[in-house]
């Protein structure tokens, strides 16, 4: 049989996702019936790229960008003013939750449809700053395959991510082959109007939800998914929930970390990170034997394009 | 080929729903392709039955008398008073917001695991007034089929309801064929919980969270399911916007409704009804030619143990 992931060096973590998915697949103490197969993915840093800054916020930015010239009060006031003077370091100092209030403006007082439209523009036409590469492209080639594997085991696959709902659904799907319905993130409220000529639609509102991120996490993954996972895949102390979660079920469990160790092909961060921080969950996932990965000693390939 | 809905009388209804899934899963002009297959179904008087009330208000009213003797306070207070004494007149008068109080309430202060065994046993112990049989043996054969027939023909069937989105998941896999991260639903806050044990847990709080009804169902798809849908079933006002919702996507629609005609097999009402109360969504549906199931007279049989 060919390998299934093949952008995978032999090693303890190709080893661990190997012998879990024989061993809850096959007759025995440890087999899981297909319908409780339910792996987790964080987004942001475990199957794309989320250095120097959350592609949702490069889209932010842009979008800020665009949307300026008719908002002349935020010249004054953090975090837009760094977002439209490209002064990333006074934005980003403002915090997460604000930064989720702008990701809230900028994608608010529109449809549903029309947002999906500028996202779907966006990744066509955007380029990170490093790779000159459309951001869709900066997924990580090992966890394609991983899903890919999983799927072909009869799980169900999910982005669990404290990103944007419906940011991440418009490209979910061509990218990791996840629909739509099996994507969690954090959400801005939405409103359902009907419109004098009797025509509907919902309509985006400049208003926090749910922040689907650190505790939020498992929320999220009760409310939307309704199950607990056997399977979880994080990169940062925002997943550690989800892990915990996770791993409080009975029976088998895999716990997955991807540690940024390598800034030649990617990134290398951790402990000290403003993006990304992984710490509490570096100690735990140690302590307790989750798997690991060492991007640079543990991935053949970072991204599709090194094929 | 064996008829895949037998338990359909000839007619229009049935007549429709065959056409509509035999034009867009045959090639040609009005093809869908299979992930944009998305059908909602109402669940309380579409999928089983709702009289002579809500059959999460049996399981609140069973769960307010095991718990009154916790809560003397409740003897004075509508509507947990009527809820107690067997009024169910004076507690239904206190209106749905206040109904669905009362769900969040007997739902509240214990983890979601706990409350899924709660519900499991309930499922199991109570019965209905009139049929003296289990609430989860109510449910519509010809639905069941029409779920399966869509099921067959690659359709992702959804369940999109008033309900308790905790409440329904417990049965909607054994008794529709429904997986968990397929209910959409009411729901109430939810906290993760770090004890000093180190263990973890999902709480549930007495604070309505989400009501997914009227507006709130095509807000509930955008936030659950993230794409329209092609095919959605009601029964009542309540669906209306989730049936407009659906209408106003562009390419082939099926809409339709169960009316409840049938007080001899199950019940007939509609207008005047306290509880599935059809009036406008019938006015709308017979003006565009919506599917209207005439229970009386489409369903050969009603429910599975009439076989």
């Amino acid at each position: 049989m060919a390998d299934p992931l093949p952008s995978w060096n032999d090693g303890t973590a190709k080893k661990s996702i190997a012998d879990f998915v024989g061993r809850v697949t096959a007759k025995g103490p440890d087999f899981v019936p297909e319908e409780e197969r339910i792996a987790v993915f964080d987004n942001d840093g475990t199957l794309w790229t989320e250095q120097p800054y959350y592609f949702q916020l490069a889209f932010a930015f842009d979008r800020i960008r665009a949307l300026a010239p008719k908002h002349p009060e935020w010249k004054d006031r953090q975090p837009f003013k760094g977002l439209i003077e490209s002064d990333l370091k006074a934005a980003l100092a403002t915090g997460e939750k604000s930064l989720l209030e702008v990701i809230a403006v900028t994608h608010a007082g529109m449809t549903t449809d029309d947002f999906s439209r500028i996202v779907t523009d966006w990744t066509r036409s955007a380029h990170h700053p490093r790779f000159k590469r459309p951001y869709i492209e900066l997924v990580y080639q090992p966890m394609l395959e991983l899903m890919s594997f999983l799927r072909a085991n009869r799980f169900k696959t999910f982005i669990v991510s404290g990103g944007g709902v419906e940011f991440m659904r418009v490209f979910a799907e061509q990218v990791y082959g996840i629909p739509a319905e099996q994507v969690v993130g954090s959400s801005g409220a939405v409103k359902f109007e009907r419109a004098p000529d009797g025509s509907v639609a919902l309509i985006k509102e400049a208003k926090v939800e749910f922040i689907d991120d650190k505790e939020g996490k498992p929320v999220g993954i009760n409310r939307f998914i309704g199950r607990r996972p056997i399977f979880a895949f994080g990169n940062s102390d925002g997943d550690h929930a989800m892990l915990q979660y996770t791993a409080a079920g009975a029976g088998p469990r895999f716990l997955g970390l991807v540690h940024h160790t390598d800034a030649e092909r990617e990134y290398a961060y951790d402990r000290q990170s403003h993006i990304g921080k992984l710490d509490k969950a570096l100690d735990e996932g140690r302590e307790r034997g989750w798997t690991i990965v060492d991007m640079k000693r543990d991935w053949k390939l970072v991204f599709p394009h090194e094929r």
